[in-house]
């Protein structure tokens, strides 16, 4: 074990202790303080950031990695917004969900309370670093942080500028902890820390998942990926769909909520598929059909097996026609990543079987299913958008960074 | 990857889709069956099990274990009935938690839906067999079930006198599934289906709970280790106090809920540990005290430091005198297994402290931890209790095997 890893576990444990029991008005006055910190300290940070970006470009990184790496003035005042948005929020901790009386007389309540110590797992991406500080320490979590090698100096930076007005507020020493060695071992190592870490989050593409689903000891919330599908029935309303068909697709192609997986009733593809077809070419996207598909649309791109489970987080989407809803919903059910799925339907009882039976953790009648999303469902906060079925299912706003704890009142009752 | 048990997880996996949405009439009318068919094959499941009994006394097992293992009319009797207070039960499934509009029109509802297919991986007790097959039934999840080699024969009486009642009335064939082959590389295999399994619960012992954590990649709910406190105060009923720890040392020892070690403030350690003393060896317990108990009770066995971390469960108890309640809370936390603990005092201000610092699934102010039960909760059923974070904490009842989906309801919304 890294002794370096050790020693911030252990100072982040001890915090997390004390850190359950500070007031709202402690932790906001901490997120107000480290807002204006980002402000303030914005030259500093975007100087470290430079360093990042001349290293990542000597590294050949570029496009979109290079983009999400790179630090403005804009773009630090927006982690400030960011900042101040999660002070805004309502604080969920100490609320009491509910609360009976047993027959013996005992009094029992379930009390929202902080996780604990939360590890987070991330990439290049320096502002993940101070929504999950904000998100962590609004909800009373003590938070340990490992983000991409890339990022490495605009990381230092930022926590320490945050970690400094945050304790001169009051946060416990140790509450936020930033591992410096950003090794592969250092992390397979804080994946197994259940001692000191209570639950890991890992954001980022499906590769750094599954690499900590595959070694997490620790309880593991998994992210994001999104394999979504938009399915057309039958009856329904023709400009609706091409409407919310194309948003899903090409209003951000790269995030986990946009369409990847067309699916349309054979008794309306002739009708639907031209003009969906060329809506979305004049958007840019690249189609990939099945055989019926192609009989319709004669110039498509044969969608193979492995399109089906594609999750392209680009201008690319692939077509079925199916022979109907049972037939849509088996195919998203065995293809689908669990994330969001759509049907355009005028028809109550597919409506209802829509809903029933496909098993995702966010399913929609007649909207795009770009609105899985913490901000958009009215959480005002977003920490990811869980695929799993343990603890939390879709966007995880503040609520999700929290557990419960069972207070039982007595007056001296034995069994 | 053994090729029966694939194809069990691929039969279970394909039920469960069609068992989600199976009616509470459905699930009711088989538990009755069930319950019934129990009964009427008493004879054959004790025949089945007296082969296992034989095969476990050959082996040379004795006491407790050869205890858990035996089936007679009474125990059956006992099965049937849980079935059928698991029928009463309501059912948690369909109930929508909250329905909110928001502003573009979108109507979000979180509605409650079964997790899956849920895997048990237990010790040779065959009534968890029938208890973890009805409480996953009445919750709509298909059951993966991987019970100890010693119980095997009673298992596959129990599991075929169930499934031929549960599918005649309507459940889908291949929704109970016994692993047959109890080897421990097959529990190995089974512990990363990801694609097959939405949850693992172990049931047992520490070793067993410790290998599923440490194997599997399927998400687990970690039950049961319960090494619990109770902590004496300064200012308490000394009469409340005696009754309190002599209920949760003796009443059953052998339970995770029981207490291992019992903190007294300095205080009052001269006035309360003389006569706990005297009452616990009464009921046939060991003490081992640290040396300031040994200073007030002398012929007492001095407790090692793997005393502070031990779950006997057994009749031994260890007694710590401690400075006072930010003593106690921090041993408890430090030693703790996060499971119940208790405080008896008649301070308001040390009632509160104890409730807000004690980081465990069940806290206690003036009562025995022997109540940290699903029945004792009023839940009806327990699955297990809990002791880490995600999902679940404390007592697990029937809502605990449940997962939410969210339904969005719109009317051609985009973004």
């Amino acid at each position: 074990m890294n002794s370096e890893l050790l020693t911030q576990a252990t100072a982040c444990k001890k915090a997390s202790a004390e850190l359950m029991n500070i007031t709202t008005d402690v932790k906001n006055r901490a997120l107000e303080a480290m807002a204006q910190s980002l402000e303030d300290n914005a030259d500093y940070i975007m100087r470290q950031n430079a360093i990042d970006m001349d290293n990542a470009k000597a590294k050949g990184i570029t496009g979109a990695l290079l983009d999400r790496l790179e630090l403005n003035e804009k773009r630090i005042k927006d982690m400030a917004v960011g900042l101040r948005q999660i002070k805004d929020l309502p604080d969920p901790i100490g609320e009491v969900l509910s609360m009976w009386k047993r027959p013996n007389g005992l009094q029992i309540g379930k009390k929202r309370v902080p996780l604990g110590v939360v590890g987070i797992i991330y990439e290049a991406r320096p502002n993940v670093t101070v929504d999950a500080i904000g998100l962590c320490l609004k909800t009373g979590n003590a938070v340990i942080l490992r983000g991409g090698s890339e990022a490495i100096n605009s990381n230092k930076a930022i926590v320490d500028v945050l970690t400094a007005k945050a304790y001169e507020e009051g946060i416990p020493q140790g509450s936020i902890q930033l591992i410096r060695d950003t090794s592969r071992e250092i992390a397979t190592q804080m994946m197994k820390l259940n001692d000191y870490i209570d639950v890991l989050i890992p954001r980022g593409g499906a590769g750094l998942i599954k690499s900590v689903v595959e070694n997490a000891t620790v309880p593991v919330i998994e992210t994001g990926v999104g394999n979504c599908h938009v399915y057309i029935d039958e009856d329904c309303d023709m400009d609706m769909a091409l409407e919310i068909v194309t948003n899903a697709k090409v209003n951000r192609p790269g995030v986990c909520n946009a369409a990847e997986t067309l699916l349309v009733h054979k008794a309306i593809a002739s009708k639907f598929l031209p003009p969906i077809a060329q809506r979305l070419r004049d958007h840019g996207v690249e189609l990939r059909g099945c055989g019926e598909t192609a009989a319709i649309i004669p110039d498509i791109i044969p969608a193979t097996e492995d399109d089906w489970s594609a999750e392209y987080l680009d201008l690319i989407i692939a077509i079925k026609v199916v022979d109907g809803i049972q037939d849509a919903i088996d195919h998203i059910n065995r293809y689908g990543s669990g994330h969001s799925e759509a049907i355009v339907t005028n028809s109550y009882s597919h409506s209802r079987e829509f809903l029933d039976k496909v098993d995702a953790a966010t399913v929609y009648v007649n909207a795009s299913t770009r609105f899985t999303d913490g901000f958009e469902f009215g959480f005002g906060a977003e920490i990811g958008i869980s695929t799993q079925k343990l603890h939390a299912r879709g966007p995880m706003g503040l609520n999700e960074l929290t557990t419960t704890k069972y207070i039982v009142l007595g007056n001296g009752q034995i069994r």
